[in-house]
């Protein structure tokens, strides 16, 4: 892998303007103030600039609207985005993931009947139940359990104390980060039949999960009480999300962290879900509709709305509702 | 086990009235639109009917208030309750958890001292501390530590990557799903001498947890600071739970997901916290009392009652708040 | 290590003032209903003085301000501060922690480059991964994961579950409790270049924490998107708490269960984030300062303010439209 880059082979793939010029290789990125001579940093805000004058970074990524001098052996690439620059700088610097010795490591459990891609990665003390298929180049890191007929697509990725229930169909590109629960039972109770406890129901669906998606260190995605709970292609679930039973996700939603779907809600395509949100059972979000942070949503809420507050509403009238009270106070 | 069933035998369970009549044995439950020829399907809701006649389904479980025509070579079997019918099914129809082809796999750590009952599975990659007993028919699922001096009662279901810490007691008929943390250390801390810092109060006490009780994935039940943590018969807490140090909850209460107890929080019997609803240290929350989802409480709650918002207030009383603010903005 | 104490030998300790004198060696604490005569229990309020009489404790711990007559051979310490005392009562009654067997067990993966300091335990079914670093007297319980090229400082303690990504920096004197994500990939996307997907920006930075910092069960800290995300000496962190990407943490801070810092969140020295408290990301609460339980954090927050409510105002403000609210019903 190639680990440093000139400023012109920077440029190659920003495909920005050069101001000024280094002699200096470039060996990964850093923040203004912490950029060492052999870094580059970034300029996405005008604030910013008065930090390059002292920064060590040998170049900067800077907006275009931003006016900066490169100053001696430094060198300045104007960009339209910086953010989206960043994002294609973070993938050249990108260090290799973890490497292993062994694809299988001997203290993995993995039953006889287990049916292994090319290419499978298996970590130390990793368990894998019976009938489980992995794909080509599935990963599971040290310590993953996967249980008794789930389904993992080619190239996904599963990180250390993790655990994937039994029956669950999983897709390919997928990433689950550390202590994720996939398919623990829904929560589901019946008064019994003295009415003075409760009694589990049974459940006995399973959780579908398309391609490409991610899933954040230590959430949930509950299995259905009967069906499935389906999370769809490209969807990007942040840390400590909660997922209840039979909920549906669209394409590419994203959920921030500590939100959360209580049963059987359904999202449209491309809903975002604030961090710390939560959407009401049985209630349905359609597609491109915003959740603010924060939020409790306690009713459908229409295509490309936003909502904010509790209990949510349009976002607009939430904020006039904010003001208002605060004027009431001022009188 | 039994995998099909006729319409007859399952309401000879259900003690219902069949309409029409269907040749058709039955493999499952399934949604409406997802349901196949070989399977029953729910119609709780009047709103439902209108997908009963492109269903595949060759039977359904209908509330008896709902008017539905059976069809051809279709059945209905009409129930007072159609959600109590349908977890009945779902028992019917549950399939059997994982099974191992060893009781105690070899890669399990189980310390000399540990006393184990008949009947107990403990996975691969599970590790026992030193005096632990674990009653007759406890499963431990791969990747489960249990620390020394911990007592779990009989037929108790402890899924992967769950810990719980020494001295704790664990009753009978618990479930305790996916990377669930008990007994870690309270959350306690005092200036330090020179008041510069923060020092630790050791968590001296336990755990104790009553019979019947289920713990969703990647909740959290603490030790106490001294004496116990008390979690009653019967209780059942959803996933990403918090029960802080010293808290005390009564029989059959339920805890919805991302609710928590900051510590020393008491709850009477049958109290019902909704999702995401947080309660402030120190306070009781009587018997039978509710508290709406997204809560905050911040003082005590009387027996019956039903509390709801931040800072929670009898639930009408906040309703009435909601739509006075609402109406601030609309003069 | 000694096991029981005479009042006398406690109060040499606590240095407050015996009132009565009981011959009964002391052996741990206990609430007052539930102590037994050979324990000694605390009484900081006056309305638990009325248990006193039936209480079998044969000590209490006392307030100095409160009035309690001792009883026969019973005895009585006033106190200043009875939770201070309490906190070193504790430290005395403190059992050991879970030992084990062999420093490091057989069953742990430890690959040939590790460097083990001076008394490292590590538990069963651990991985370590390459060039990884302990301190001396480092503690890591069974299933604990460490991926390559991290550092942990001396007497560090990791409990079971928990796992630390590569690259990661770990000072002294933590303890991490169980089923705890460090160093998971922060949560960063940018749409892909159709505009109809999102694509994984890598998160190629680290995560750095000081000595004496605790993080509780099941919390995260994501690693940065580059550069570090930073917690600083002393801070103490409550269960299922979330700290995203690039999130920089002050010396001790506080931060409560459920509380969240979304990405790029700067807290000064001494920040106190209260229960299920959401703090937006890129703002900056300055130390010393304190936010309510339950709220969010929209904007900046000042040196020593105390916040509250959503959006977050000064704590008094936000009382004030409480009150009003609640009067607009009134009327």
């Amino acid at each position: 892998m190639k680990t440093s880059y000139t400023v012109n082979e920077l440029n190659d793939i920003l495909k920005g303007e050069i101001i000024g010029h280094t002699t200096q290789l470039i060996e990964g990125p850093e923040q203004l103030k912490k950029a060492k001579n052999n870094q580059i940093t970034f300029i996405g805000s005008v604030k910013y600039v008065k930090l390059w004058a002292t920064s060590e970074a040998c170049a900067a990524v800077v907006t275009d609207n931003i006016t900066v001098e490169p100053g001696e052996n430094r060198a300045i690439i104007k960009v339209k985005n910086a953010d989206l620059a960043m994002a294609k700088i973070l993938e050249l610097f990108n260090p290799p993931s973890p490497v292993f010795d062994e694809d299988l490591h001997p203290t993995a459990v993995i039953h006889d009947t287990v049916k292994l891609g090319n290419g499978c990665i298996v970590g130390a003390n990793c368990y894998i139940g019976k009938n489980v298929v992995l794909g080509n180049n599935v990963v599971l890191y040290p310590n993953v359990c996967v249980f008794d007929d789930t389904i993992i697509g080619d190239n996904t990725v599963v990180w250390s104390g993790t655990v994937i229930r039994e029956r669950c169909i999983i897709g390919s590109h997928c990433i689950f980060h550390t202590n994720v629960s996939i398919g623990a039972d829904g929560f589901g109770y019946r008064p019994s039949d003295d009415g003075r406890g409760l009694m589990k129901i049974p459940q006995i669906g399973n959780v579908i999960i398309g391609d490409h998606v991610e899933i954040g260190a230590n959430s949930c995605v509950d299995r259905a009480k009967f069906s499935a709970t389906i999370i769809g292609d490209g969807c990007k679930i942040d840390n400590l999300v909660q997922i209840a039973h039979n909920s549906i996700m669209g394409r590419s939603c994203i959920m921030a962290g500590h939100s959360g779907l209580a049963g059987s809600v359904t999202l449209g395509d491309g809903v975002i879900i604030g961090g710390s949100a939560s959407i009401k059972d049985h209630t349905t979000i359609h597609s491109g509709a915003t959740v603010g942070a924060g939020s409790g949503v306690v009713g459908d809420v229409a295509a490309g709305a936003t909502v904010l507050g509790y209990p949510a509403q349009d976002s607009r009238d939430m904020l006039k509702q904010w003001v208002a009270l605060r004027r009431l106070t001022k009188k």
